[in-house]
């Protein structure tokens, strides 16, 4: 499919797909409203070998950050009280010798969960919100804390990259809702309502492999065709999550004038979050070798008043 | 037992405890090494309802920080765009509508992990670094960074609180081992290898109902007396969490000339870590009704280079 | 005149003493064109004894801030790297032993000049330029920048407290403008174009004295009437500062929904600047003891690109 | 003089240069005493024309900082209150309009002051202070604010890349003592005791003209000898400013295991402060046309409490 996304194919995908009003007018959390209790129950059944897979990046100066989308950066670490000033008895006052610490960082800096605040669809937040109530302030709807117990769920891993026979995705490579398809068939699992589905493309993998994370922080990538978010619909997944920086193909399907057009439908019409900058490698490895692509996935965003977004170290537990 | 924690007594304990080079002399992760693997399956099987409750408390400036320990400030959340840039047109150069912030953070300052690095003992940090090797430029050992993929096994609430018949203890009340025993008893559960044991004194709750956190951050409290960091190494427990700023009681049982005793040796000497300022209100209300005190806990660290340790989200999952 | 400033008022105002486009339609640094050259030449012969007064308060968690506007808070000063660092021997591999340290501030925490994108008026700023050129990336337009070379001229004290033999000013007491010719004529100089006019109410003074800074950051406090934008006006200063954090009297004269009504009328209507949170009882001692009012103001703002203001240490040479 | 300055020229320096007591022993402001009010009165004859030059350059994203000393980094600007908010409506609660900022700045990362305790000798900072009383809490000793009324005086430029007739000076390249005297007398002026003297080496230019910082901050650079240290205290000035980095040429004269070698004198030996990042162009433009490099030179450090430094925008008024 080579016919450019414009704005009549994204027009469609806001009448087809909109979620709003789905789970009540007031409703903030979207598809993760697509997990219920009893899916929680049956992925701890998933935890067989006692396995745990942290997914988070190093949060730290070696981050991908370029000062993109009005300038973020990588993660700044700083102390308040150290080792060194402990044995030079500058504690002593305290009569405990201690560090501490502070951090500051792009709150999508590193691995991370979008909240349903980040992407606007004109001048509308998904359900309907007005974009207006997002302002410096922060996030008065739609927040992520309004996910933090909703982040636990059965994850599956589907490895496209494997799947292709590579160690990584080129960069503007498209996965198709049928790739999906075939590649979980051949892993041997399906894909269900509730589910966490992690992509895996390799990208990250390559940059780290190259010491040079180059355009990996919104140049171009792999990803997910447009299309996609039709799957997602469909399958009532929980949310996507991959090891790239946006999920979608880069440079994008669309026709001049749309950046970004999965973003435009799956945030704000859909509702569905994604997690983002995932670290693969280990998991993807393991699954190779144990043929098992589904686990328990728990990745409890932190509850910041008002956040576009969180930090996390995702956990596949197997 | 009202004889004061003194110098002796500290000493005593040191020797007695002492964990370095138990887990090898490269070991950064201490009492985090009793989880199993198969403990962490054993643990998934008390996912029964798969109701998830979320510990950590908001990341906003409505937190317990009052500048304490060189500076301790609330978080200081701040945007990078926003939906009202969005709907004036601003970000029409961009071809998508979006919000971004920052995050700036005490990392110990809302719910945290202590990382092994936090307390030093004289000059050494946990296993016999040097504290040195904890200076400006953050931890170069025994970093949060390490734990990871390790926050992940059985969590045992011990209501302490409710095990009392009173809403919350009040400052200054001391929790001893048999009293801790006590309550295991009757809340029918056992304390074993590997266990993150969390105990509730209801603090917090106090706090947030008379909507003033007072000297919650560094001044009295309720908590564990000295003596428990016996019990904690009797029992090979993983981790102790608490609903409190520091787990141990204040004003501290010690001599003049030692704050927090119980600090000193569960961080350096026994390589224990803790979480601290839980949110325990909904889960304890939830053991009380169902008297199931136990659950698979996941509160991943997240992976900051070097730091002393980790905004969490800590998970319990019943 | 106790006749409330209501929106007749207001709009009275903005007709009377609108300077846009006076000093062409692209100018962004308002009164501060009244300055001229020979002005800076005749403010430096005022230089008799080489005396220097610092104005700028410390910067540091001592400061006035208490979450005002969004979230104000006082400077966070971190260390990157100590002395503690050197003698541990941590800066051994650099070859040199050395401090450094980083800053994080609200520009107008502490002592500081606001930039002519402060204010708005309905939906714009001075000089007819649209409030949505000022977003979450900053001010494209009148940012602190423009005036980096512009706060050197004349300087003159109006020791108003002193006129009125008090040792401060009360707070919701007001300086009307007959007030200010009074207080010049006795302190025998005169206002004249160009000048930066130090207003003295002593209510900084009074916190430092009750070791208190209690509402100083937006509650109550001494200062200007409403009709002050006239006398600004028809003076033609540069600029006028205050020992206040924002120059006019609070409670405001106002009706009930005009908040701040001098600053709706000096920042986007006459595009005129203040500095703020200025200490002066140093140098207003000295203007007591020698009878000099008139002084050489050196206060360059920092060239913050896009900043709304900037903080600084205004000097008065005598 | 193509011999490398090894430990034996250091100590020798450090015994001719010393300062240590020379101004009391709680002296905290070393050559700035060499300033006296008669020397002000002097430097206002200097302004005649009534033009101001600002020296400092913007401070934003995009400035020289690239990681060094520890992690510096480029000023962080964010917005805390926005026009596109205000024409939204949301800020009518307030009754005003209004926009709102913060800064996170490196104290060094742009034209700055260096403050005493920014350099230790051995185990001491200037004036014999321990230099364990400069740990993560800030300077207890040393800290920019005690200049704060100190950086006033007569301001000399010393134009050595026109003196050479190149745009620019290569990096690398070192000036002589005997150069600053011949490019004096080519300038005809003289430098004498309390003087601001300002040296251009044409390399900000360069990196400007390039668009291009390259190792600007930190790495290669054309500046003074070692032996310029000798030169500072004969003449007594107040201070050295300069258009690059780190005054001193790099690489360095010295031998392996000395970095910055005139560091190690000029501010822990000498008390000697620096000002860094200075920019140049329009002042050197104005003084080549005019003939007179003197003028008075008002730089006020910002008193941030414990501060290695000071963030400026200096002035020299002709």
């Amino acid at each position: 499919m080579n016919i450019k996304v414009g704005k009549q194919a994204i027009a469609e995908a806001t009448q087809k797909l909109k979620n709003w009003g789905r789970w009540g007018k007031e409703d903030q959390i979207g598809t993760l409203n697509h997990v219920m209790p009893e899916d929680i129950v049956k992925a701890a059944s998933l935890i067989r070998s006692g396995k745990v897979f942290a997914l988070g990046i190093p949060l730290d100066r070696t981050g991908p950050q370029t000062g993109l989308f009005g300038g973020r950066f990588n993660p700044i670490h700083q102390m308040l009280a150290t080792g060194t000033d402990a044995i030079a008895g500058q504690q002593d006052w305290n009569k405990i010798r201690y560090a501490d610490d502070t951090l500051t960082l792009c709150v999508q800096g590193a691995t991370h969960w979008d909240a349903l605040g980040h992407i606007f669809y004109e001048d509308k937040a998904y359900n309907g919100y007005d974009a207006k109530l997002i302002d410096s302030r922060g996030l008065s709807v739609l927040g992520i804390e309004h996910s933090k117990d909703k982040m636990v769920g059965r994850g599956v891993l589907l490895d496209i990259a494997r799947f292709r026979g590579v160690k990584w995705m080129q960069d503007g490579e498209s996965i198709s809702n049928d790739e999906l398809d075939q590649c979980a068939k051949q892993q041997n699992v399906s894909i269900g309502r509730g589910d966490f589905v992690i992509v895996r493309t390799g990208q990250m993998e390559r940059c780290l492999a190259e010491k040079d994370w180059g355009g990996y922080a919104g140049g171009d990538a792999p990803g997910v065709k447009f299309e996609n978010c039709y799957w997602c619909h469909e399958k009532e997944i929980a949310a996507l999550c991959t090891d790239t920086w946006g999920c979608e193909v880069r440079p994008n399907e669309s026709e001049e004038g749309i950046n970004q057009p999965w973003h435009w439908i799956t945030i704000p019409i859909m509702g569905m979050t994604m997690g983002e900058i995932f670290q693969l490698k280990e998991l993807a490895d393991d699954c190779e070798q144990d043929k098992v692509y589904e686990f328990l996935f728990v990745a409890p965003a932190i509850p910041i008043t008002g956040a576009v977004g969180s930090p996390v170290n995702p956990l596949a537990i197997k």
